[in-house]
Formats: C-alpha cells, sequence, structure tokens
C-alpha cells in the first residue's frame, strides 16, 4: 500500500499548498506536526530528511520529497488524472512555472516580513543575545532573515518595502487573471500557480491587510472561488491561522 | 518553420543556461545581445516581453518565455528525444526540481556580491546618486539588491557571507554527487540542475575563486566534463567571461 506521511507546521505557508494538493486528490496522509518556534526543524534526525531544515517534507514509500512546489508537482504527477494542476501545453507548462518562480521570488519571501514583525515578534524578543544568534546561525536556509530580522523586528523601511513588494505582486496577478480571462491565473482551470499563491493572500487576510486588494475585484473573486473548493477546510485546520495562535493579532480588526 | 529568438546577454549566467540547452539540443535560434549597464532590459519594449525586466527572454513562434530554468524545461519538453536533461522516474524529477530550486535560492544569488564588487562596481561608483537611485528603483525584481549595493559595493561583512553560502552549496553538490555515484548531480545522466549550476563554477573559476573547491574532486571532475560537453563552447563564446571584459581581474591571477 501506498504511504504518505507529511512533516509540516499548522501555520506555514509552505505547509499549506502542499496539504491543499494532497486534500484536493484525496490522498490519505500521515502527518507530523513540527513546532518551528522549538526549533523541531533543526534536529538532526529531521535534517536528515530535509537538509534545508525548512517544512515540509513528504515521504513517499520511504523516498524524501522537499520544497513544497516541488511537492505539488510530485503528487499532480502521480495522481493528474485526479484533478490535474498541470496544463496539457508545453507553452502553458511554462507559463505556470514563471508564475511559480516569480511567485517563489517575490510575494512569498515578502510576506515573512508582516508575519515576522506583527506575529512571531514574541518568540524572539526575550531572548538573550547570544541564544537568539545560535538559533540564526543554525538555520541552514534562513540564517541572514533571521540576523537581518533581530529580536526587534525588521525596520520600518524593511516593513515598508515588503508590503510594496506585496503591492505589486497583487497586481501583476490581476493583471494575469485579466490576461487569461480568469477566474484562475491560467484562465478556466486551477493551476499549481494558483496554489502558490494561495496562502500568501491567506496570510495578508490574516494579518488584517486584506485592503490591499480591495481595488482589485480579480484577486477577491479569485480567493472567494478557492476558499470553496473542497480542499480549503481540510488545509486550513483549527490552528493554521495566526488570528487563532496570537490573539493580539485580532485587536486590530 | 519553428522560430526561435533569444533575448540575453553575453555574460549572463542565466542566460549560459538557457544557450547551453539550445546548443546542446542543436536548435538553431535569432540571438539578440542586451547591454544590461545600458538598461536595454528596462526599455518598454522589453518589459513588454519580459515584466521582470530581467535576462534571458526566449520567443517561440511569437509566445514569451521567461525565467532561465522555467525556458530550459521548456525546451527539454518540446526536444527530449535529442538529449534528455528531465528523468523520467517522478521520484527523481522532484530531487532534480529540490536540487534547482535550491540552486535558484543559495549560489546564483550569492554568486552576484562577487561579480559585483569584482567586476561590475566599476559601472556604478562614477554615477551620481540621484542617477543610481533612479536606475535602482526602476528595476522591478533587482531594486532592493541594487540600494544593498549601493556604489561603493557591497561590505566586507555580506562579502564574507556570499562566499559561505557558496561554500556550503559546493558541499551539498559535493554531498549529491557522492550520493547519486556521478558524475552528475543525479547519477549517470546531466539533468537541468546540472545546468543551473554549471555557470555559478564558471563564473568563480572567471573570478579567480575556483581555490573553492580544490578539496573537492568531485566539483573538479564535473566541472571537467561539462566543459567538454559539445555544447560549451558555443555557450561561452567570447565575451561571455568576465575576464575578458574586465582586464583588471586578470590581474589577480
Amino acid at each position: 500500500m501506498e504511504e504518505f506521511e507529511l512533516y509540516n507546521a499548522p501555520q506555514s505557508i509552505c505547509s499549506h499548498k502542499v496539504r491543499f494538493a494532497l486534500n484536493a486528490k484525496g490522498i490519505r496522509f500521515k502527518e507530523y506536526k513540527l513546532d518551528l518556534f522549538s526549533g523541531d526543524q533543526l534536529k538532526p534526525e529531521y535534517l536528515s530528511i530535509n537538509p534545508n531544515g525548512l517544512v515540509p517534507t513528504l515521504v513517499h514509500n520511504g523516498f524524501n520529497i522537499i520544497d513544497s512546489l516541488v511537492i505539488v508537482q510530485y503528487l499532480d504527477e502521480l495522481f493528474g488524472d485526479v484533478e490535474a494542476f498541470t496544463p496539457k501545453e508545453p507553452i502553458m507548462r511554462a507559463r505556470m512555472r514563471s508564475l511559480m518562480a516569480y511567485i517563489d521570488e517575490v510575494p512569498t519571501p515578502a510576506v515573512r516580513i508582516p508575519s515576522y514583525n506583527m506575529a512571531f515578534l514574541v518568540h524572539f524578543k526575550n531572548m538573550p543575545e547570544d541564544e537568539f544568534q545560535d538559533m540564526a546561525n543554525a538555520k541552514p536556509l534562513r540564517r541572514e532573515f533571521l540576523l537581518k530580522f533581530g529580536r526587534v523586528g525588521f525596520s520600518e523601511n524593511e516593513f515598508n518595502e515588503a508590503l510594496d513588494r506585496l503591492a505589486r505582486s497583487l497586481k501583476r496577478m490581476q493583471e494575469e487573471i485579466n490576461f487569461s480571462k480568469g477566474p484562475w491565473f491560467l484562465g478556466d482551470a486551477l493551476s499549481i500557480a494558483d496554489i502558490a499563491m494561495m496562502p500568501v493572500l491567506i496570510r495578508l487576510e490574516d494579518l488584517n491587510l486584506k485592503y490591499m486588494w480591495e481595488d482589485k475585484p480579480e484577486i477577491s473573486r479569485w480567493l472567494e472561488l478557492i476558499k470553496n473548493h473542497h480542499a480549503f477546510q481540510s488545509t486550513f485546520y483549527h490552528g493554521s491561522l495566526l488570528t487563532e495562535q496570537y490573539p493580539h493579532l485580532t485587536e486590530n480588526n
């Protein structure tokens, strides 16, 4: 029997993409929840299956697959007949992959900055400096990010720059929907590019920043549609939203 | 008749990947060389085919394809029978894509830092501050990178951090070769992951930093092999190496 195990974290954006794909395809999987603030992802046993020290990792029949969009592509290749997320025409696949690359390079790292400043800061601000330095140094791929964050958060300038990158990304997504005539980024079928962007929008909403697309009805409609997908509720189970874990965020609402 | 046009720059790392794939597959293409320091990539006519304002772009029968590894995947899907760069098994494809993601995230941006400090600084150091700011602000995806660079180069700290990331990447590549038993990252066939890493190594060598893998015979052997590939010479035509354009670099040799 096929065996799927998912190492992930309830609130992690990259985990959301993979949970969505697994749920959409009706794949049964065993879920392991890592506590990222206790450093579960940096323990030797986890680093041996994921040298990047990041969630998620999918283990399928004993093989480790890392990097959220790589996992989603893998699942789509194995179960392309259930709900195909990859277009058949090479040119459309190229379009999808360019969008995936853009989403990975621009909005996905940008949304970490308001997430850290507005929600995760509490985990770091009372940490002694040497402990913080040791923790940052231990991160294979997030060292420089954390050192820049420090224990007081990103500067106002860095925060505003991140919001600016997010605003430009939303404009780009709006243009993609208009170009393809929507409702999804590539036209009538939901693709891996939509799955890649979904948790960024959910995070912005969670941080009470949804005003960012109030002048973009295409984005609101896109978000409503993906929220109505049968895989959405099981992906965003209780504990997946920051407002559920950090009650102070709701005070801004 | 099929028509391929490549917008690229002789010295650009991302252009090298695509030229290599085109040459390996024996595809005839019309080449347009952009002068990145004159801002050819930010002109409205180019931004209309590549909104990221980056090289390369492949135009195939009127369709624009952007992002170097997306282009290489596209070419490999169209011409998989010539010299396949993508393994057939889904699990090996996932392995390849994880490596591609890592190479895109860690060594590829890291190598820009020694490139700018050691070679490209001459283009910026006499630029008036407001002109430099305007130029940086016009870059859709490299604005923050250039503002950090400034007109005096990255700090010693940033420079050393980049070299550290490159050293860790070389170690990771060595481990991949050992795991697969080589000579390529995934075993006996050259894949897109090798093509992704190739120009990073060539750039390091060009900057006289090849001491970085003198204790890693697997990497030296890998580099020798790819240099002997029939597509290599036509990819790195005269003008593709920085030492050919910036004579001061050879003074360190």
